[in-house]
């Protein structure tokens, strides 16, 4: 049994597919309550119905309750084997109760004080228990102000909070405050790299992809892939319609079209640079809401320097290459401008999602550079418009 | 003591600054030895050495010891506060030493079983002690076969053995199998968050940064991001040197110049996007060093669905420019091919790295994007010469 909870995804498909309906009941039966909701909601609908028929009446009712909660809430993954002790219970009382009902929870470690209508009044480490005398009342041994989550908050939220305060358990409680479930240190870990999967995969320009990458079936991975590349490549089809207005200028300097990779690249790779590091400040923590300005004068800064430096090298390339001093001077200001652009862009659009409540990683990478793309096209024709005295 | 605990970085060293020397003392002496650890490593070496003085004789000792560790190694960051039992002992004795000595440990939940000579044993859990009855032998509790990581581990590798078997407490061992330390559950959500950060940075070109970006100078960001910037810089060089080279194809047909970017954008999404999910799967082990065949195929094939819709879509927008049939064709052969392009060097560069022992994750968006759009820039021009027979 403990062996089949760290199976993967579609080893324990295989697995159920390959025992009697008899041997599934008694596996699933048996999972604890998280790791059973966790397994559902891996499998295909019909599949889960299916199973749920195994489960004794009284399991299907919880398993059913936990499933109800909106995906990816701690609702969804809590766990109702929790040790409730009352506020009238001596520390021995409080003992008793625990070795009574241990085998069947899921930490013994911390219990959950409730009132008579259920509602979180505290929790007690079993350390301060045995340690206490046993005439102790449980109510002075509590920690009366317990950090909790509810039901509907969202998972990595509550993971942020457990890691935050250093707790190997969380109470989650619905909106009467009634205590409902726990989470519990090992579903943190796995909510922790889970979500930063998901977030590689954003910031990649990718769907979030729920089996692991040898397992998921090629049309998904393609599917979830082609999304972002279809909005880049319409997004692109303005770069070649800016091309086309400037063409008069490429037609008398053929030189100015030997630059455009290297401008294009660098201000992407600058802008996914910026991104990257809002993003992942904002999605830690690190960043808020507030730290906008403090982070566009920090992008400005390191823009002017960076900017500066790659100018350099690019327009003494351009000389080398004997396209003139026009030309060099022309990439010289543009690749200035196009780093300046990718780490305002870069830095700027996480808060905008931010602003309106998407996950800032969704600002990825591709898109960035894409935008970055179009407007340094133009940042650099208008340019050497100018400097080239064209058209 | 608790709250300074949970402060960031430099709050801490502003606090510490505000504070008088016999305070500091007092503050540190009370930091759990893991967190000093990690206190002590944040700060500059002459402010740490500064501060190792205020320690007792004792105290001092065991931070030097656990500073001696190479850095990101288990020994670095594990605490030497654990419950040690032996052989001999039942299980009634056990619960008093763990009485006795809970105070000063980091965790009392497990205990670890030495020999005389200090070598692990095994592990107990406390509730295994709390619901044996008295005079049960230790060594019939205890787990005689523990999972455990020896002080050079990676503390990476470290985190994440501790999340695969779910567990809260980690045994550290010397290379005599003497146990030396523990690693606990909240030592690794920090891990586990630092390590996702420095991928992230890793992957956008970025030199691991030390500090939130808040509190990080701009000059060290600058620094930290200039490098892979130069690298790419330097590469795209290259593409300059490509494009003058068939300057002669620009000048006849200077359309062909209105579609570079977005050749060279899809070239570097497709890459990120391949190079991410490869990385990534590598970085938690959903996919090992034996799985690239299984991945250069699905790369394959899910190149040849994408560079197909791709180029449809380019082409029909070259030929809607009035570009002409060739042109058009060029476009879609050169899209598709550039796309196949991006998934094989972007899925298999991270392959190459992981041989080579390196983190496979420095194979950064920027880099492969910069890779594709040099050989993009070949294959584009090469079609063109050959499909509008110029040259």
């Amino acid at each position: 049994m403990e062996v089949f909870e760290f199976l993967e995804g579609t080893e324990r498909e295989e697995l159920l597919a390959s025992f009697t309906d008899t041997e599934v009941a008694a596996i699933i039966e048996e999972m604890s309550d998280d790791d059973r909701t966790a397994l559902f909601d891996e499998l295909p609908a019909k599949t889960v119905k299916k199973l749920l028929a195994h489960l004794s009446p009284e399991e299907r009712k919880l398993a059913n309750a936990l499933l109800n909660y909106p995906a990816d809430s701690a609702g969804r993954i809590m766990t109702p084997e929790f040790i409730d002790l009352k506020e009238s219970m001596t520390a021995a009382k409080a003992l008793d109760r625990i070795r009574a009902t241990a085998a069947k929870k899921e930490t013994i470690y911390t219990s959950f004080v409730v009132s008579p209508e259920r509602k979180l009044k505290g929790t007690v480490h079993l350390e301060d228990l045995i340690l206490a005398s046993p005439e102790t009342a449980v109510t002075d041994l509590m920690d009366e102000l317990p950090v909790f989550v509810s039901t509907d908050t969202d998972q990595e939220e509550a993971a942020a909070t457990m890691s935050k305060y250093d707790l190997q358990t969380i109470p989650v409680v619905d909106r009467e405050h009634r205590l409902v479930g726990i989470l519990t240190f090992d579903d943190i870990l796995d909510i922790v790299q889970e979500e930063a999967t998901e977030d590689f995969e954003k910031m990649a320009g990718i769907s979030p992809v729920d089996e692991s990458y040898l397992d998921a079936a090629i049309l998904t991975l393609t599917r979830k892939r082609f999304t972002w590349l279809l909005v880049c490549i319409v997004t692109q089809l303005f770069s070649s319609f800016i091309l086309a207005h400037y063409s008069f200028a490429l037609e008398s300097v053929v030189a100015l079209a030997f630059f455009i990779p290297l401008l294009t690249g660098t201000g992407g790779n600058t802008g996914t640079q910026a991104a990257t590091l809002v993003i992942r400040g904002l999605t830690v923590g690190e960043i808020t809401k507030e730290d906008v300005h403090k982070v566009i004068t920090k992008e400005i800064i390191s823009g002017l320097l960076l900017g500066g430096a790659l100018a350099l090298l690019a327009s003494l390339r351009a000389w080398s290459m004997g396209t003139g001093y026009g030309v060099a001077a022309t990439v010289a200001v543009s690749v200035a401008g196009v780093v300046m652009l990718g780490n305002l862009v870069g830095a700027f659009l996480p808060f905008v999602a931010k602003r309106f409540n998407i996950d800032p990683a969704v600002m990825s990478g591709p898109f960035i550079t894409t935008v970055v793309d179009i407007m340094g096209l133009l940042i650099y024709f208008e340019v050497a418009r100018r400097v080239l005295v064209l058209g």
